[in-house]
């Protein structure tokens, strides 16, 4: 993908309030979905309570990729509410309207003022129709792209391959990312000038960031494990997701003027 | 709230497949959202392409409260997109069909065979209608209760009384809670007999948790920050939300059998 790409934004995806914030660019949403540990998809649940339609969230996980070179970018889904997910389509052959969302909480800014508080976050949302993948190529492809997004070089180092009994009750959702966009906070808190300079409010109230990351813990093995040390690709995992965790959140409160903490 | 309080459930709560572990206790749908440091609110965004409607979300900050004893709980929201939000009902008189989720991750749970990977979590889904609050006592209420959610006793250390143009831009969006569940996953991985007797395999894969869980860093202060030493109430918030969060993610791999891992 061509590191200019971007999402075309729309009425779903236009960024209102904080334009300033908002970002279109494909490298930066594919990123801060495919780094985050669990996504939130949306989608109307049939007719109930004499309304038209009722919203829905399901925290699933899932990855955005290209299954073939010519193909757009797509986001595959996998979950156990995947099948009744589709219930709601009829019988699973038409497209669901769909918006799925990936947040980062990467730190609290405490102003002088409640109301300037704020949190540093990325955070991502990408809209369009949902359908199941039915080729058997493509589900093994979403499955191993999920396997391994989550938890690098898994999927080689397990028993991949599927039993036919796995492959039948496993249901993938593919939506075809129609528009997207991502919203990036950095920096410290701003406040309103009358409270910069209220000499007592500033001498009693400190200002500043509290930077939060997610970190991965020591691997405990199962009751039923053999292998005595933990492999690798596990310990490479752990330690490389923990040395950059921390630093993000913390660059995140002074980010280097040249990107912005914006990645490509 | 009594502790063996309960969510009816109803056809946008209700567990399908997973419906041992779901639970309506409201302590517990309770305790997940307001330990959660960014809620996920969708709704129905307008007619547009030809849908009726299209399903959106945004993350927001969020607690869950009682105004008054008498009060049933409800969900209080705050965030620069509450405006956007409420010019989707006509001038804010309507009543929004919503749904909020918060969810954590507590680990990874890495099984013999990629389709008996799972995680450890705890989610919640909330569902009702939402409506702009216009008394100023329960929008003070509000982000009384919003900012020390977030960061406990923040709303007392600093500038709290808000001013007149701070209260007229201010929007808080609260929730009915009609229905809500939980959804809790603890312990190990689960494989199937033919994997578990299939000693090369076993003897090659390493199986188990690995936790997972958020850590708050060393507060960073602002370039006008005049506070020398970080105050106690926040250096116990990071002592205290850290020394909690390891143990609960390793915790949730081999839970307690008296609570299997659920909080009232």
């Amino acid at each position: 993908m061509a590191p200019s790409a971007a999402y075309k934004p729309d009425e779903r995806s236009k960024g209102v309030r904080l334009a300033k914030r908002t970002h279109y660019d494909t490298g930066l949403v594919h990123n801060i979905v495919n780094t985050c540990s669990i996504l939130h998809v949306s989608f109307n649940a049939p007719a109930i309570h004499n309304e038209p339609q009722f919203p829905t969230i399901l925290p699933m996980l899932g990855a955005i990729a290209r299954y073939s070179t010519d193909d757009i970018a797509s986001l595959y889904l996998h979950g156990s509410s995947v099948a009744r997910l589709f219930k709601l389509t009829e019988g699973g052959t038409q497209e669901l309207p769909m918006c799925v969302a990936a947040t980062h909480i990467d730190g609290y800014v405490l102003a002088l003022a409640p109301f300037h508080n704020s949190c540093n976050y990325r955070s991502a949302v990408c809209f369009g129709h949902g359908s199941l993948v039915t080729s058997p190529e493509e589900i093994l492809f979403a499955l191993e792209l999920i396997t391994n997004n989550s938890v690098p070089e898994r999927w080689e180092n397990s028993r991949s391959a599927p039993t036919k009994a796995e492959l039948t009750s496993t249901a993938i959702l593919k939506m075809t990312i129609e528009t997207a966009s991502a919203k990036v906070r950095t920096g410290g808190p701003s406040d309103d000038r009358a409270d910069s300079q209220d000499r007592e409010l500033v001498g009693r109230t400190w200002t500043g960031v509290v930077p939060t990351y997610t970190v991965l813990g020591a691997p405990v093995e199962s009751d039923y494990n053999q292998v005595k040390a933990v492999p690798e690709y596990l310990d490479d995992w752990v330690a490389d997701a923990n040395s950059m965790a921390e630093q993000r959140a913390v660059d995140a409160v002074d980010p280097p003027p040249a990107d912005d903490g914006v990645e490509g």
